[in-house]
């Protein structure tokens, strides 16, 4: 047997046991009673260091070494530098600073719930100091190894090869113009009024209306499921996509639109290469990836005036006790459209949410790199807030830097991907409109050439190619955020 | 650390990836989609693979030695006894074989739920003779190992302690009274009539019935859950119990017994000691005792007059549309106690079950001994049939010798345990009434002196004391199947 053949062995035995933590993590925040969490946490926290163990197997390194003088099929080669990659991240980090990481990171977050509630950032920032600060070493170690900055050593976790450099070129440039616009799409819309939704919306019939909307979105119910979870996720293994939402039941309009965007990360998980089951290289590409898919679901596609227009006769026919005014489609599509600043990120419209993200970019990026301590936080926090968004939080710590989890635990570099994410959509949608009339193939529920090509150009590819070479593989051109701007400037002025 | 605590930790690891197998084995039942199937096989089969490998780690042998001359107290002691026992019967079985009788088992039972459909005797015979030679080879090894026959080696896999001698004495017995009493019963309640239950059950409402049931039966959904599946099982870990049953919409009669039949199993888990958690001395007893639990919920308590008088208001009230004759407890309880001798065993009354038990029993103690061959299995069947329950079954092996999924993977030595279960829960029951009135308990709606009992004597002692002892320890007696056909006498003559 070949390295290269005990490598993939030994990957897909690794893949079989994510595959039970996947299905278990996903049955922990939908199906579980509140008396399983322990055992369930033991279970799984047993299950996680097997997979560490694996991952970082003594034998892993020669095998490596020697596969890449094998003779390999290109699709191997991508395989191998998938592997090598996940080796490497996995290896670098001693044992007891990934333990260490762990503990304090979950001890931080299980806090955080409470704290967060009341407003306690000193309480906070005793656990949180502990997690910058084995995450700054977490990102010292990795940033030597990759020989980078320590905050690009943590983003290749999430976006491998993005870079700050790159990320400053982007969000410099949608910092020029964004505030501005945002400003004139709400002077435009304060003259504009809508019906909004009143009355009862039953969780059944939100149900109903939401796989209707799979269904019509293309989600194979022979390999997933729709369920209910307090925070939406899309979870499970590409043969057994679960995604999730929640059922308000005085108002449908964002579960609705909650479950597009799971789709479109389940699409993506269920168009995986067949082929690449349970191998690196079968993997979906990046988190800026999958909200790719996901916001192109949602923005892109499901908020555009030819989709509204076939939502909006199903949803009026699972609420016939509601004002039919709430369905027409020009109401319906003002509703979906509607651009507030506010304080929350993820109530966030298309419009502003680049500003949470960019002001979340900038902090974290300067903590991880350390010119900023933990405690410069709530006041750059406030500064930013008032420069993109013009909204003041001072002494406001639970809707402002204590709103979101990402850093409870550590996880420093992902928020970039939710920006990149909207702005590769962006440029999907501008190319496949080169190639074709999408708003015309909607408008005629035609939907398949939409799902074709994002199929061919981005589901099949997996991990096979670098996150670069899979959107100029696509799109002719890098990432490029003058598609984002368009396209909010099309859809809102 | 002493070899004990080792062994404490290892056996906790283990259960750790138990629970996994466990929560991922009811997904599969209850949640999974089609197309999930084969990468979860996949997974799981690893998982198997895993929990061997650390069942079978080489140094267990000699850390069960050394804690052996380890000063340990009680209860530590019969964790031990129980860690040798498993680490026993997963060691002597060579890996070839464990995986030979892995394949040909899947092999043959997934043909099977096709060839049951077309009573396809031949076709099965195919791969059931390997299934059948490979568990001889292995119940050959694990008899060498005990010095037993080999039928009570794998006995012993089910029932420990429980030999066929017993089992001879106990069954001959019953075959001497039970035939003619099944005459009688029914002579007796030929003359009887009852109104069937007729019309719409929704699922919804039987499900919410239930769930009250549940709550009656002190279930705690704090760690526990119901949901639906084609085969009702109790799964899950003992801080989250998962139960399950299935809903017939054109009558709820079933579906309602099996609710406090599987809540009686869960009961049994969620009482097990805390303190013993994730070791062996922590899990139930054996499938005897599991079933004992089960019954006693079912046959012993659910049937009887005084609960049948709770349950028929209950049930009543969630069935408004239908004929509330159907609901009288005289004609509730008529339908709960009918006697019919039939060819299906898990549709039997507890009355002719034995019978079905028992040819099986002795069909696979002489298959297991070599005493007689696979071949021989049809023509055993009919005449066993046509001298216990009186019926004829000639030509037809769907509802003969292919019914039951036990055969089909190996588990020979199982059968008995149901019967097993029957008697103890009849004997626990003969002597909770010579402590209390149980039926006036029932009748004054205060079942906590039952739950009491059956949790100091039965589900806190997890596997603490050998089934022997806790029958002894329980009822003052080793089994005595008395009581059970006291019990059948005085509710059906």
């Amino acid at each position: 047997m070949s390295h290269y053949q005990k490598l993939t062995q030994h990957f897909k035995k690794i893949s079989h046991f994510q595959h039970l933590a996947s299905i278990c993590g996903w049955d922990q925040a939908t199906m579980m009673p509140s008396g399983g969490n322990d055992a369930r946490a033991e279970a799984m926290a047993e299950l996680a260091l097997h997979v560490h163990q694996l991952s970082t197997a003594p034998q892993l390194g020669e095998w490596l070494n020697n596969a890449a003088n094998e003779t390999l099929e290109e699709i191997q080669h991508a395989n191998l530098r998938e592997m090598t990659l996940c080796w490497q991240q996995a290896t670098v980090i001693p044992e007891d600073l990934v333990q260490a990481k762990s503990l304090a990171g979950s001890k931080c977050e299980h806090a955080w719930r409470n704290q967060r509630n009341q407003n306690d950032w000193q309480g906070f920032s005793k656990n949180f100091a502990a997690v910058v600060s084995l995450s700054q070493q977490e990102a010292q170690i990795r940033a030597q190894a990759n020989q980078t900055t320590p905050y690009d050593a943590m983003l290749n976790l999430y976006e491998p090869g993005v870079t700050t450099a790159q990320l400053d070129v982007v969000f410099n440039k949608v910092k020029a113009w964004l505030p501005e616009l945002t400003q004139t799409i709400i002077a435009k819309q304060a003259s504009e009024s809508f019906i909004a939704p009143q009355g009862h919306f039953a969780t059944e019939q939100q149900r109903a209306l939401g796989l209707k909307v799979m269904s019509l979105l293309g989600f194979d119910f022979e390999q997933g499921r729709l369920d209910v979870s307090s925070h939406p996720f899309c979870g499970g293994v590409p043969s057994d996509v679960r995604i999730t939402t929640r059922y308000d039941e005085t108002d449908f309009v964002q579960s609705l639109m909650g479950i597009v965007h799971e789709t479109g990360h389940a699409r993506y998980e269920q168009g995986l290469p067949k082929q690449l089951a349970g191998q690196p290289a079968g993997l979906a590409r990046s988190m800026g990836i999958h909200e790719s898919q996901s916001l192109f679901f949602e923005m892109q596609l499901g908020r555009s005036a030819e989709f509204i227009k076939l939502l909006a006769p199903l949803a009026a026919a699972h609420f016939p006790a509601i004002d039919a005014k709430v369905f027409a489609v020009d109401n319906l599509q003002k509703i979906y459209t509607r651009v507030q600043p506010g304080l929350i990120r993820v109530d966030a419209d298309e419009v502003t949410y680049p500003a949470h993200v960019m002001l979340r970019y900038e902090i974290e990026r300067d903590l991880i790199n350390q010119t900023i301590t933990y405690q410069d936080i709530p006041e750059l926090w406030q500064q930013k807030m008032q420069a993109y968004l013009g909204l003041d939080t001072s002494g406001d710590y639970k809707n402002g830097c204590m709103q979101d989890i990402h850093w409870t635990d550590g996880s420093f570099g992902y928020f970039p991907s939710y920006s990149l994410g909207a702005m590769y959509g962006a440029q999907f949608m501008a190319k496949m409109n080169q190639e074709f009339d999408v708003a015309s193939a909607v408008a005629s529920q035609n939907l398949t050439p939409i799902f074709n090509w994002l199929n061919q150009h981005i589901w099949q590819k997996g991990s096979t190619l670098s996150t670069n070479d899979l959107v100029i593989n696509a799109t002719g051109e890098p990432l490029n955020s003058d598609y984002f701007k368009q396209h909010l400037i099309t859809r809102y002025l």
